[in-house]
């Protein structure tokens, strides 16, 4: 058995990955911290959890966390994240960060929408973890950047586009996404109430959110050139889901099957990317609780652009469980492992 | 005191209308029709308005329901209304129809979308029954196509830059619009059960929605040419409201302050309209159960585009309430006589 | 104009408040204090409040307040009204306090369960606001405790079966009491977030809630004896309102037709208590937003059992309207003023 | 492999069925019948079974069924599948049924609360299937009347008091239960519609619920006597889960640790019981997707009163996931075999 911890288990994120992990039969967790609830039962904070994990929250100790563990998860808010990384990697450990500390290759980007970051030399070693995309480096990462919720579900989206050079430079492609609340996370804030969330629907961060360059990072590399997006985040009254609407002007004049095509080589043999037939759009019922990114497609001849929808549950593939999905690479392990769960509907 | 009646008045629009006109000092509600209830009391089939509304439903009865009325709300499918409204106007009444079959000037359109029209001589007679940007016509109106609770929001955001011809008509005005579960009605069908809609996000007939040529004859009207619009609907998890988030290509550079002013001289003085200010966006909970339409701003300079927000209740300034707003102008009336009750929140 | 003002506006019944004074012909909202917000505008932190309200919130001042306002409302927590009301009181004015600091007659009770009382003196002069039970004693009063949200629906029920000696003294009255989320307030915490709530429901402070001293010592008042009471609060994934679901085990055997008599005996005249024909049941949808409390009876002959079922919207019978409804009596007004919103539905 | 089939697998309990078996490592879907949808793809109905599900839903048709299941789940409406069950068990087959059909073993009790019950015969060979009860009885059923979503949590609170005889007689045990809509089914309904559940709560069918009878016939059993109870069921606006609160009147004065003790005996080693340390209350967040019943306790000394509580997965422990349990024991199985699965929170 492999041994793992998490560093930061308290929030959804944490929770969510418990969860899995609970049940993955080749790895054994053996430590979780919590600086807030250090010494308490797991599952006293979390109930769902009992006769699930017999842990409580330990206190970060690195020395002491270094004995128990081969892979970390850490889950702590951006910017703490940095140090603890570079702590468990100079330990010889693998690390996968859920933080953006350790997303970006530009660290000037990085800088430009978070703070400085003290250790770009790791930044460097780090792996972007959408496997789709880049399974051959997870599997030889030592430091694997887990991606956003949102950029998770918007650059599968966009990648084959951009690679084939099929998405129009002089329009901006346009990605308006709605979450479910859990990822505004569990730290109390009024903003975040039921009273405040439920029976309501709004935009925040209009092209101004954090998720807006990690996802044009990642285009930008596909395409092989710079590109332009507008990433507008809305909050949706339910407790887990993204779905996308992406907007994409297309380079040129592109039919159904085409397009179909396109999409079907780059994802018809991924165990988690679900491509829809023609006239299915996505939900985020049809992926709640599950690893699983829905994507369709709606093709507007007329006025030149592609519509491309995805949805995907944000703790699950957009974090949880794209992290396992990264871990099963790193350590060789059939990817899906612990990974089957079928969606819950309703 | 004005004699009003309800043809259809089961659905939510029905018992939205009665709420309202129940409050109307100036009017009585003598008669509310449903084929379906037709015998049964009102505060039977919904429960909230006993000790409001002590009428039970009638059989539509066109020569009884001429001695009961002077004004008529038609809330019936579409399709079936175009009759019947015909009916009253030939018997003198003034009707509001809150279906789409008096909603359009154009005639051919209206029948790709919808079927045969029977009384082209009264569409022409009709008018569109947004009091902000036709409030004269309103007034001397007898038939009054009230407008669909998604064009609502979408017209009022975008008529401003049409008609100051801001809009670059090379590329397609996008109307991401997400609306509340009661848009869909009070008919039974499992795709609106609660366990389909709640927990659940997904976005619906992209680009094929009837109210797609509604907002481009709107539109196309103010910039005097036609326009290119993509209008996508969703559908979220609560029972009332519209957010719109609309994305529209300038045709030049605009300040912010420029495109205030601008959005200030339409909407500064109207009763309904809440213009917010830089940095505040608008949402769902702000408007529910009241009239307003609230509309944000956000300019992305970088991109080209103005990100246009509207909110409102898709029952009250997207119906009923739109409907009593064009009845007080029908009527003489102050025009916010009994629709100024003030959102609900949380 | 009577001036009013509220001191402690910032939470859900603040907002509450407001809304409801806002469209008050006879009064106006003249100060509103928040320690959190004072300075900021009151739209900002309620948007629905734009173009209804225009004050900002002040700092509490009682010497500035008392030449602003001839009645003022404390919605402050339990235990920081009680000097905060004094002051009022010496000063001349009128108080209708929402805590539960003047709610209780028997201060050692109050004591027991909250901390220690310093101005019993005061206590003695308050009245209990609940206008169906006490209207004569509130139209004289200077200081009114208004009721909490579970006591209001709890007791209205429970007092005519007391009065009449009808319940059973040997066995607990049980009240299984259901309430929304609106009832935790509007201070940040984690197990209120919207995560925490949604989608999930359980008790919480079995038979050990604040609320059931308050509920014990009015039916008490009522029965002329002590009584036995079981209170079980739960938390519903739902913005407003409470149900309560009532087990009375009766002191004889009674017909259906006679309970009907005696409530509607005590509440056929009431504007806002509204009596369920046999076989209607009570649902917080009906009274949603608006002064009502539905209440329905079900007689279990064989198990000598009478269930009473009561709806209210918490923030509104059970917190703000029922507070201007003892402010239209203290002050001679109607006592419907401003109240006869229409319950929203859905 | 064993080959399974469903029959009526096009409801909530169906799709729940196939999520859950589908991961059965030693069971084999076959078939899926569904009138409504006979032909259709199974994920083209559940979109969530997409990748999961690979059949279509056929038509009824026994005999061609009877060639390719070991096993079937009749999950149909109550009173169809009385004679479907035959079918399958004079074929042979082990059968599990879903609706009441096979519940009782009282056949007058069944008749008086449904129908004429045409196969008596094979009623008093059925076992009621809740595992906790009756495992030896259910490893040698042929045919198991699968237990009601509210009866689950209902017994399995109250049996161990019944049996140790600690229930007063003389007073109705009740039983205050709170359930997600998907217990309503999946068939269309005006009362189940998003708009008619969403924002409200109510009671229904007070002391007059079919899941009463069957509740009262397994106590009486565990009591070796008849019973009173109030069975009150309620509708919470949320997809899955019950909550029942229960009030028993104690027959004598008992210790907290005495019935810890005896909750512990009966339910310590059981795989899906877990019963709460004292101070700690079910929610339903706790168990949702997992086949969990939680159960906690609450003693009011001063009341006579003991009150339990239990969540459950209305879909699983209170359908589906108990209906596998059964099938595990009834094929030799492990009991937990595709049943591990940990609730999803948030």
């Amino acid at each position: 058995m492999i041994r793992v911890g998490i560093v930061g288990g308290s929030g959804y994120t944490g929770v969510e990955l418990i969860r899995i992990l609970s049940r993955h039969p080749e790895v054994a967790l053996t430590v979780v911290t919590s600086r807030q609830y250090a010494g308490q039962r797991v599952d006293e904070v979390f109930p769902s959890l009992r006769a699930v994990c017999g842990l409580s929250f330990s206190s970060y100790d690195l020395a002491a966390m270094v004995e128990q563990v081969d892979l970390v998860f850490t889950a702590l808010p951006h910017k703490t994240a940095i140090e603890v990384v570079a702590g468990f990697y100079e330990a010889g450990k693998k690390v996968i960060d859920l933080s953006a500390d350790y997303r970006f290759s530009d660290a000037a980007l990085y800088e430009s929408w978070y703070q400085e970051h003290s250790r770009k030399d790791l930044l460097a070693k780090a792996v972007y973890g959408l496997p789709e995309l880049y399974r051959e480096d997870v599997c030889r990462a030592r430091i694997v950047g887990n991606p956003g919720c949102y950029p998770t579900g918007a650059i599968l989206a966009l990648t084959p586009l951009f690679r084939q050079g099929l998405v129009d430079a002089k329009q901006p492609v346009i990605i308006d996404a709605k979450s479910g609340a859990s990822g505004a996370g569990r730290t109390a804030s009024t903003s975040t109430l039921y009273g405040e969330v439920n029976e309501s629907f709004r935009a925040y961060k209009v092209g101004n959110h954090r998720h807006q360059p990690e996802i044009m990072e990642q285009v930008s590399r596909a395409a092989a050139t710079s590109c332009r997006i507008l990433f507008v985040p809305h909050l949706v009254p339910m407790n887990r889901g993204i779905l996308s609407t992406i907007y994409v002007p297309l380079a040129r004049k592109c039919q159904p099957d085409e397009l179909m095509s396109l999409y079907d080589h780059c994802y018809g043999h991924e165990p988690f990317v679900r491509l829809l037939p023609e006239g299915i759009l996505p939900s985020v019922a049809a992926v709640r609780g599950s690893n699983y990114c829905d994507l369709g497609l709606v093709l507007k001849q007329e006025e030149g652009l592609l519509v491309v929808l995805t949805a995907i549950d944000n703790l699950v593939k957009g974090a949880a469980g794209q992290a396992v999905q990264n871990m099963n690479l790193m350590l060789g392990f059939p990817e899906s492992t612990a990974l089957e769960m079928v969606p819950l509907a309703p």
